[in-house]
């Protein structure tokens, strides 16, 4: 992956307050862990509420927090004033979510002025053991001047 | 859209009853609606636990449905002794996601016999207005000889 | 589908002269043939050199004219100074191609400013038969006030 | 990556004359480089006959290796008796393809008995300098005990 160099200094507290404002991720139970420029990680904690008819994680909760480490991946790059849109994600399913936790880590593989693009791995971790079990890659738009936070 | 035959005629019953063992889906408050062969519709009412840092649906709450809707189209062409996995999604959000409820209309565009191929529009419902916010395709594999339910 | 209005009243001229820009189209034996606003059709006969091993249309070619016929129907829509690039695409092969020829029909969903979003269907046909043996959905980029041709 | 066994130990003989039995890839220019397990390199030397209307590669020729790669990626895995389609491909461009050359690099990230995943990293070559301009994740199916050559 390629080094990054943020244009806002304080990102890391702007990544976790946009976070933080999204109340998905309170409802799922996720979690943002580490932040650094073009990376981001977000960790999904096993329960009942996120789980499909055979007590795997849901496909959709899979591809929710693939989302958010992809968004907020690209986030950490962008300027003070702006937000970020998902304009389209796809991912594969490879296996089953499962383990205790999933943890789904978001890199940015090309960060343009408009739009860019990040790369999502999301691995079951059960014990020691660490499965990829999901992988995604987004397409996100940088909106300037506008501000991250509801009207 | 071609018109199928469901190799199973309980097929409604049968997917209903799926959708109701998805936590999930409960977590999120959506609800399944249609159910015809090869086509499924499933709303989500909005409210604040399904939403992102501007208040619209959050994107990954639309993949989720877009993906609950598809799979369960799938799911109502396949036979009865079987259960459905999602192998992957696309979606393109083409606008956030707003509105009272978002409709999510899951059609399938091929059935073979271990893949079907589904397309799922989103729409969002405001009043007697109608928009198309993301559009989705899927690939999901029928496995055959397996319990819908948990182990 | 939705009505659209040309932003340039020459866009037919600008889309079939542009097309004809494209060595790749030329070397594919790929035509134009409608242009109308948001919707363009590609054909693609068939010939050995476009084959793989089984001698059905290659999927590389198959997204090749996908390609073209989704970054058409939204040039189509670009005001008179402007270009367009394809930011991604998916497409689902659902039966391998095969026919006299592939037709490749693409259609705008979503016309922004800056990112338009088009869904392709190509057919293959032979005689009256007409099969749908792929989808896609593509992402496309207006650059205005960038030439279309080389500089 | 994860390092594979293949279960065919002739399969570098078998992927090579399954790629020279492509036409389309002739018709390219394309060349097969390296094939190790589960890793295949394809090669796009630059000429007109391949590129768009700005003199860049064309995003369908692009495409067209990536399929390409990815699809032989997943044979190299698969047993003697069988053939491989592509289920379906998503690519996002993000730098137009230029260079001398493109080599597209495909790598599987999970072998299944019944479907595999590879993804693709598509860099231009000028010089020295290689760059990432493209990524691809694919599905590909095995077909077993059908032949790979046309009936």
């Amino acid at each position: 992956m390629p080094a990054f160099e943020p244009a806002d200094p304080d990102f890391e507290r702007r990544v976790r307050e946009s976070f933080a404002r999204q109340p998905f991720m309170t409802t799922l139970g996720a979690e943002l862990v580490t932040v650094t420029p073009g990376r981001v990680e977000v960790v999904l904690p096993y329960q009942a509420g996120v789980t499909q008819q055979h007590g795997f994680f849901h496909g959709g909760a899979v591809g929710a927090i693939a989302d958010s480490a992809g968004g907020y991946a690209a986030f950490t790059l962008f300027p003070a004033a702006s937000t970020v849109l998902t304009v389209e994600y796809k991912i594969n399913i490879m296996v089953p979510g499962n383990g205790e936790f999933l943890v789904a880590v978001g890199e940015v593989l090309r960060n343009g002025r408009t739009l860019t693009i990040a790369r999502v791995d999301v691995f079951g971790v059960a014990g020691s053991k660490r499965t990829l079990c999901a992988t995604s890659t987004q397409t996100l738009i940088c909106l300037q001047n506008r501000s991250d936070s509801p009207a």
